[in-house]
């Protein structure tokens, strides 16, 4: 028994965000949907974005001091904010990424966001609740907020 | 057998944010934990605020667009908002609060903040995952976000 399985076995190993062992599989599952979800943004595709979004009234969406409470409040706030006249999704980056099984069915996902358009850039953090779903791996929970402007600042 | 223990059974019930059934003991003490930061924070002890934090290098304080990595960093933040020269802690209250448990040792909560100073008033929402620790309930992660000024926008 090596020193490092002796300690788990007394439970002295340090804690860590983490508390569950997720499969190889299901960390790739994460990072995939992450990457389908830059990809179609992207490509203007919004509704290949929303899939990446478990499909409830229970998914929320919160962004600065804003809450969208389901599926179709949350897209409909991407339609109004990227999609309405005069507006374009632009180019969306993520950095940064931390990905951390909470247990067999929740994943946390944390990470930087850069968004590129024509006349601006904006960027900000997100931390995504993320879980195994009949549909495979889904956000559940997205926290987004922005970096504040400093020139906003008295 | 009841038609909800049936479906239970079948693994067929909905799913929902939370993916345990946590203790009545457990919500009761992130409640607690809850009750203590803002208590702590509105007789302007920063250090027993601190407390309900992770004493970790791995905790992460996400705010607007910037990281704080460990409970240190997280700790000298808070001191050169709220307690530089001419700086106050204020008022904080929290509402709208949601606590699910995504493991036996991990829960996610939700909520609205708002901080009235003096001359300000400020609010927002949050996202934290709280661990079971040797030390108890504590934050691990908290995402904070402010709603955006609209005097600010172009």
């Amino acid at each position: 028994m090596t020193w490092f399985r002796r300690l788990a076995t007394l439970g002295l190993t340090a804690m860590t965000i983490g508390s569950a062992s997720a499969d190889d599989a299901d960390h790739e599952a994460v990072r995939q949907l992450l990457s389908q979800q830059v990809a179609s943004w992207n490509r203007g595709d919004l509704k290949a974005f929303m899939e990446t979004y478990w499909k409830s009234p229970d998914l929320t969406f919160y962004s600065g001091g804003e809450i969208q409470q389901g599926w179709e409040s949350t897209y409909e706030r991407f339609q109004r904010r990227y999609q309405a006249e005069g507006k374009r999704m632009g180019k969306l980056q993520f950095s940064d990424l931390a990905i951390d099984a909470l247990s067999a069915e929740r994943m946390l996902v944390r990470g930087r966001w850069r968004l590129e358009q024509n006349s601006s850039r904006h960027e900000g953090l997100f931390t995504l609740i993320v879980a195994r779903t009949s549909a495979g791996w889904r956000i559940i929970h997205d926290h987004t907020s922005r970096r504040e402007s400093t020139a906003a600042q008295p």
